[in-house]
């Protein structure tokens, strides 16, 4: 498999211009450095991330870029030093592969808030060598091993990629704010993310609503383990509920009005945003005066996230997921963008082999 | 001093238009309930609210009023049943003279959120007969027993006075949110509300940083107790304090943007608005997915106006104030609005009976 250099000559899916569909690219990955490992990957979920990327639609996208960061495989060669993982090993990479690691935030494992800039799984920069780093939609990746998860004996791999981003994103300002029986936590959007949250919550054993425009997504709710529903947009339903919840998990990824959400906190609630990246509008802060709380999150850290793994296995929370072939990856970022996906897909990277 | 219905004629300051300067009203005050107090009033504070609702600024104002929700003075008489406070003692009420007492809130000591409407000290109106309330601008008023605080003996009358508005609403969020010392709490807007922001951080034991897009402010900050300085119109300046503080105290009485102060704090720190109460501006939520935290607050609850006190009686907190007669309150709203003011108006309310 390496080669003269110990290069991994691999497949991936990639586009090298905002306006490219994802395609086949010829990519390399490094040789293994000590602390590294080899993942061959078996499946790697879909992120609004990935195809906001893909098209630039931050301004951020440095070209040729391969996206994924729910990646699931299993080690297939490890670094001289590498002390953590064995060949075979079910492994898993989230939206980060380094970072410092002796920084303030490193130390207290908030690696992905380091103080010198995580590298991200894909559109980042190796610290040591300065090249690109390239994402899941790939045949195999080469990882320093702190930022390699275990995947839980009982874990399905198909099923455990979305833990990596939607999983975590939404697990981490749970625990945060010390969700649990007794709380009483609304999600706001049904995607990815929010269908993890219903879950999440839930298993925390907190009493858990879901909020939409849509009456359609009542029966969904309710199928999620969701206790109860609320239609945003009944007036007297909303203000029935106003001052009833200790937290609102809002996973809305586009640009929207938070204030009706603030209003159904309890004092002392939060509302915490981990979908939306752009201008939030106009707020009158006579609501937050009420003692309501607004954040927002980013992921977790390498810590939190192998306790999210290990927390689903145990409480068999597992995101549902549409399994899907490397080559129909541009079909199923057309169907996110009409929110057409229960809740996520996952790309079999076996699939590949074909191309 | 009773008329024949137990009515107590009272000389007060007013006004019945917005468009009228504050002068000379006669009101009445009702006869003693059975759990009223009545109160000899020495001193009242002036608050930027005063003069908000004088003007009707925020269009919720009903004429005539009588603004002054910072009253000092001496229990003059009690109702039968009164039996927290005796004729002579030294007491205070601050914005809220009623609330139903018997809400969820009300039943945490929160009675400023009471879920019934807690009743304002001026501009409001009472529970059981509906007529209007009129703040401190006056000889004297009829407050029922639980909504007059203790002033601790050794504090002195007229410093007082500020505490019972611009200190409990800086008190308050430093409590909620635990600083203490080693905590760093920046304080942004040096008025009433940011100058007691500095002592009580300051006498909690935090290290104290005054936030000013003016330099000429950084003499004043060191005088007030505050450790540093830091502009804010300082590009460098700000970047390198970003991430370093657990609280930004802002108590900036208009709209502004609110993104630098979060720049500003560590990951989890908290913004607490207290001053502003006005549309803010559109803001990016990439900040918040920091773990950066917005909120705000509003007074505080009985209990903890108490403690408030009691904790400035001894640590030795107290504003510092201009201490004017009740004919020069235009003028002082006047320099109010220019802050003109170090730091707070304190009217000595002998000055009425010469009116
Ligand atoms: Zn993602
Ligand atoms: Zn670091
Ligand atoms: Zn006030
Ligand atoms: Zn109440």
């Amino acid at each position: 498999m390496a080669t003269a250099t110990n290069e991994y000559p691999t497949k991936a899916y990639g586009t090298s211009a905002p306006d490219s569909p994802v395609g086949p690219m010829d990519i390399t990955r490094r040789g293994l450095r000590e602390d590294d490992v080899l993942i061959d990957i078996t499946h790697c979920g879909i992120c609004h991330s990935d195809l906001h990327t893909a098209r630039n639609d931050w301004g951020r996208t440095t070209y040729p870029v391969v996206p994924g960061h729910e990646i699931v495989g299993t080690i297939a060669a490890i670094g001289e030093n590498v002390t953590r993982h064995e060949v075979g090993d079910r492994v898993a990479i989230g939206c980060m592969v380094d970072s410092c690691m002796e920084c303030r935030h490193c130390d207290q494992d908030l690696e992905q808030y380091c103080v010198n800039g995580m590298v991200g799984t894909y559109n980042g920069k190796d610290l040591r060598d300065g090249t690109p780093t390239f994402g899941g939609y790939s045949e195999r990746i080469v990882c320093r091993e702190e930022f390699v998860l275990k995947v839980p004996d009982a874990m399905p791999m198909a099923e455990a990629a979305p833990l990596l981003c939607a999983g975590i994103t939404t697990y981490s300002p749970l625990r945060t704010w010390k969700i649990g029986p007794g709380s009483k936590v609304a999600v706001a959007g049904l995607g990815g993310l929010g269908h993890m949250g219903v879950k999440l919550a839930a298993a925390m054993g907190a009493e858990v609503t879901v909020l939409s425009r849509s009456e359609s997504k009542r029966e969904d709710a309710e199928k999620l383990g969701a206790h109860a529903f609320l239609n945003t947009s009944d007036k007297d339903a909303m203000k029935a509920k106003a001052g009833y919840f200790d937290m609102v998990l809002n996973t809305i990824p586009v640009r929207h009005d938070i204030t009706p959400y603030l209003h159904l906190l309890k004092i002392d609630g939060v509302q915490v945003l981990v979908g939306v990246i752009d201008m939030l509008p106009e707020m009158h802060s006579g609501i937050l005066l009420g003692r309501k709380v607004l954040t927002g999150s980013g992921i977790g850290g390498l810590a939190e996230t192998q306790e999210m793994l290990d927390f689903c296995a145990e409480h068999d929370v597992l995101p549902e997921i549409e399994i899907i072939r490397m080559q129909e990856v541009n079909d199923a970022y057309d169907r996110m963008e009409k929110s057409d996906v229960k809740y996520r897909f996952v790309i079999d990277m076996g699939s590949l082999k074909e191309t």
